[in-house]
């Protein structure tokens, strides 16, 4: 059973691979009457593809977006929506020494051992490039959201051992769109920048951590006892490659407190019911509290480093090395930061329809 | 639209609450021809009943579990297995209290958000109780995977600021059976233990880790790109309630880490492909690897203390304050353990049948 | 990947089997706030249930129901409904002898050559006696759709060569609620009737056609190209034990007509749009378009038949005969209708809940 | 919730509209290994495609098909296969008329009714031409079960009162493929085309009813409660536009039936069992008994017709008449057979996959 279909209510099927014809994604569910346009699609896209600094990777996509279907006079119609990137910068031959020997970090031996095949060229539907279908169904899910003031906002919060200092809330984004880096804390971003170039030269490359925010949730979205809304986004986040943590709230700093420390308190502000802090991260129980959701995700270091690795011939089962060449992101947060925002704010849009929040048919 | 069902191929409904009439699960989906008895789920739901250590609530229930359907001769049928437990041991009169005052930290409030009522009696369901459901699915998943010598193994490895030391993976069950907290670090048990009552004394609680390994987990598992093995199991444990961090192989550590040191390289140990390392904790790409799969969940302290908190009258909507009394865990840690196996059995089973390691219809 | 579930947002979960300790349902995805009573379900199962007249069976299940959850105060929270039926007139016995040898035109084989095993008592799983939990979760359906002022109608126009004359819509409920039939036409009620019984005094058994209304449906519900509503009609009806056929509106009878004759056309009837005929039977395009949804199926005679039938003893694998003895429905159609209208109630509340008709959270 | 997905394990998404920019599917859930070529989907696409004869309407797609993606070296590799086909012969102008006056017979009004706004060219996603991402689906489900040397096979057998008589089920593809009407009794068939002809002279249409059959299907596939195959499989013909009923093997003739006549005994053919008659169309409680499926389906009369039709202005909100012109097909049922085989197809492979008779990993 296929896994390329995310959602309930708002269906996101996303195809393609990183050295094939085409990328996109179908987006189903989406309520009639809502203003969209290519741009609307481009503009994130447009954050999440290569080459934009010199801390990515310099493969030169520029990542037009054509869509197919489902806008009739400038606005959804309530049938899906179909978009298409077509891939122009595709290098296959650099890959050609890993045909049948598994890059370490990669899924080309988990896939193989699946599929009994695999697209090595890119690293196929297992490469990052794969996200643009994430990031069609974002840009969708960022603009029925907008409907109800709801924004989400993803900012590097660690590089290596760099950690940026909390940042207000009101000024991360504009902060976090200064440097190339997307750290709202601009002298944790000159160190983190200097930090993915020095291992850069070292044919090496770093993790980090991504922090996403969620602001104007309304309490009441989230079905427990097993879609709870923490639980659908750890899904969403955990599934973007190259994810190997997730945190709400407080996350593992919880693991170390007490309840007489941490229990987040009600108050109220005028006639809203708020919490004195917020360790939750917005979710209580598996559903919103109307405070502003908090997610962190760890991001491991992207595997495609230039030294010598081992591995082995999958054909001859012999141990072998192989050195990795081509052009690659030595560390990938910057890039994760639009591919997160997607995953988040089609999670809510999912659940702000089964919640009815958000009417099925039309906006 | 509700959340009660999890799985695609093995699904499993849960119902019930914590001063209700009954708690139980529906399991559809597991293949024909597998012994299974009461005893079989009963001996799951006595590692998670209350009551069997002075570190747990007092609540006495002896949560015997009857099977309802889909066992025919000893053996499953392929028709759902309905199981039930009725509650026995509820005192409702303690909840009073907490009608229209939501207590910090439990889904009181979120729940009267979302439905406009809430079952303020022990928590309704959002209780810790209704985890019978997981138990009894997670029962059921465990001697499936068990025809595969597929073993999932809870521990807890921190408590407040006491970590567990790495214990050889081969001596964790043994050696965390062996006290009440559940730790495989004997040491470290002890500390935990008197953490734990020394929390409680003071009607306070204290957070922790419990980390859950499966071992024999065949490589090829998982399903890319939304339906990952590390998604699909970040989902289920982030669903746990309390739960409010997830993490696979090295998790965050990996934020700091470089790929030159963490990259896990591939070696034949006879015919076998394996990694020198596991710090992607048996998931890359977001299929199985065929090691040790390894998961770490960050436990919030169990909301319930009988200090003063400040809340708001949903009903005057003023502001107000609660004391809660009553029966509760000072660090539900330990109880999670099966819990977690379970949900990580769920998981399983579901991929081992997705990608065809199982038969569906019968083994 | 088990069946046992149907509904996207109103989700239904059944189990048990004929002879087994019980069947029921699990109701999940029922908003908050809705009377609901053990009384309302049992008065739908008292419909369904067995020996009330001499035209069926005379196992004596007073089919009594017991709500498990889902119910606070008089009103669902919105958490799942359990509700149980223990069986108590079994008579595994007379099935003995059907072990390894399998009934003409029922399930034995067929389910035997999928799961390897049966439970040959009374049917299994494959019994009409698993329509308990479909009526459970009708019964819950209906009163949801009541609060739109839709209502769900079944009666009988035919069995064997006996045709109902067509009577006026208003009045069907009640006619037909005044024989044992449920045949709105009592002349040929009466021909049924009579038509039953010489069919059972040889020991036989036969078809027939019935035919479910559903009024007060408002335009607008069906999800195309996929889920439509007339394809999950036809999913829900056809999945009935014993149909062999479903149409809608005017069904067959539109392969012999013409456009011009059979085309809906509209008018205005104060502000409302209305189809001067009803040939769709108010689905166009798979949408609802306001006027009375009309399908009508085809039952199969019952086949449980006491004369001498050939078949193939399973464990030898010779062949033989065997001759059903026990108590069964001459013409199992009276107690279809219940069942139809459960079906056709559930679609209806699914899909009001998917078009937003119903809020999922609350009533 | 939309619905534009269709299938469990074999999980098919299409889009598109008549006079959008194209049409297409995403078909996920093919295991890896299968050879796939641009040229098998073309092959099904030029069955359906319009302008083969001159009972067919005379808009002049080629219906070209492009794959984008899950094609590695000739082979499906398990990732997503995304097909796509652009309109290029869109006659926008002549549906102006209809802008707000809803066509008698065509979805215009009901998904009016339930999006707040309609593409109205050329019946946009309501067309039958979205049945183009059916048979892509299909085409790749055909050449799935041809690895169990399943064949589905779908023929026309009645065209108004025209009635074919009984071919023997080894003859009906050949002689179907023989005249444009795809009728296997070529009487018949002539007498059917004369029918067409005489009826697209009036300017008006006619129905039909389309049979299919899928020989070599493995006893043992359908999941019962709810997924039994002849749900599903009702389900995904009824969703075909136009058809309007669905009979199982002998169908409505069970009705009249007695089960002495009707229940299909069993007998052993060398070591296969089989059963004398075929009136449940092979399938039995659910399941599959290895005899050939058996399905039927009424197709209503198209309703584009040129005689003056009374509507709604939709606008105004007054009574008024229009008059369609244009091209359309004065009896779509030659047309409708490869989107049932489509239909009958996709649903096989995907009780195939979740019964376990096709891995789901690759083949």
């Amino acid at each position: 059973m296929a896994g390329n279909t995310t959602g309930n209510l708002f269906r996101v099927t996303t195809f393609g691979s990183s050295h094939g014809t085409a990328l996109g994604a179908v987006v189903d569910g989406c309520p009639a009457g809502l203003n969209l346009s290519r741009e609307d699609i481009q503009a994130e896209l447009n954050r999440r593809r290569p080459g934009t600094s010199k801390i990515t990777t310099s493969r030169g996509e520029t990542d037009q977006v054509e869509i197919l279907s489902g806008i009739f006079e400038g606005k959804t119609d309530g049938t899906p929506i179909a978009a298409v990137v077509y891939n122009k910068d595709a290098d296959s031959s650099a890959y050609e020494p890993f045909r049948d020997k598994p890059r370490p970090g990669h899924g080309d031996y988990t896939w193989t051992a699946k599929y009994g095949c695999y697209d090595y060229r890119g690293g196929g539907r297992g490469s990052g490039r794969t996200t643009i279908g994430h990031v069609i169904g974002g840009a969708v899910a960022k603009k029925l959201i907008a409907q109800l003031d709801i924004k989400v906002v993803s900012h590097v919060t660690q590089v290596g051992d760099v950690k940026a200092k909390h940042v207000a809330y009101g000024h991360i984004e504009e902060y976090a769109s200064k440097n190339a880096v997307r750290c709202a804390d601009q002298k944790a971003a000159k160190l983190m920048e200097e930090k993915i170039l020095k291992t850069k030269e070292k044919g090496d490359s770093v993790g980090g951590v991504v922090e996403t925010i969620a602001f104007g949730v309304p309490a009441g979205i989230g079905e427990p006892v097993f879609d709870k809304l923490d639980a659908d986004l750890a899904r969403a986040l955990m599934g973007i490659g190259s994810v190997k943590g997730v945190e709400i709230g407080f996350g593992f700093k919880l693991a170390e407190a007490t309840a007489s420390a941490t229990n987040d308190e009600y108050y109220l502000e005028k006639d809203k019911i708020k919490t004195t802090t917020n360790t939750s991260g917005g979710i209580v129980g598996g559903i919103s509290n109307g405070m502003p959701i908090v997610a962190r995700i760890a991001v491991k270091p992207t595997p495609s480093i230039s030294t010598v690795q081992k591995t082995v011939d999958l054909k001859t089962m012999e141990e072998t090395e192989i050195e990795i060449k081509g052009r690659h992101d030595p560390c990938i947060c910057p890039r994760v930061t639009p591919v997160a925002e997607a995953a988040v704010s089609m999670v809510l849009v999912d659940h702000l329809l089964r919640s009815g929040f958000i009417n099925s048919r039309r906006i």
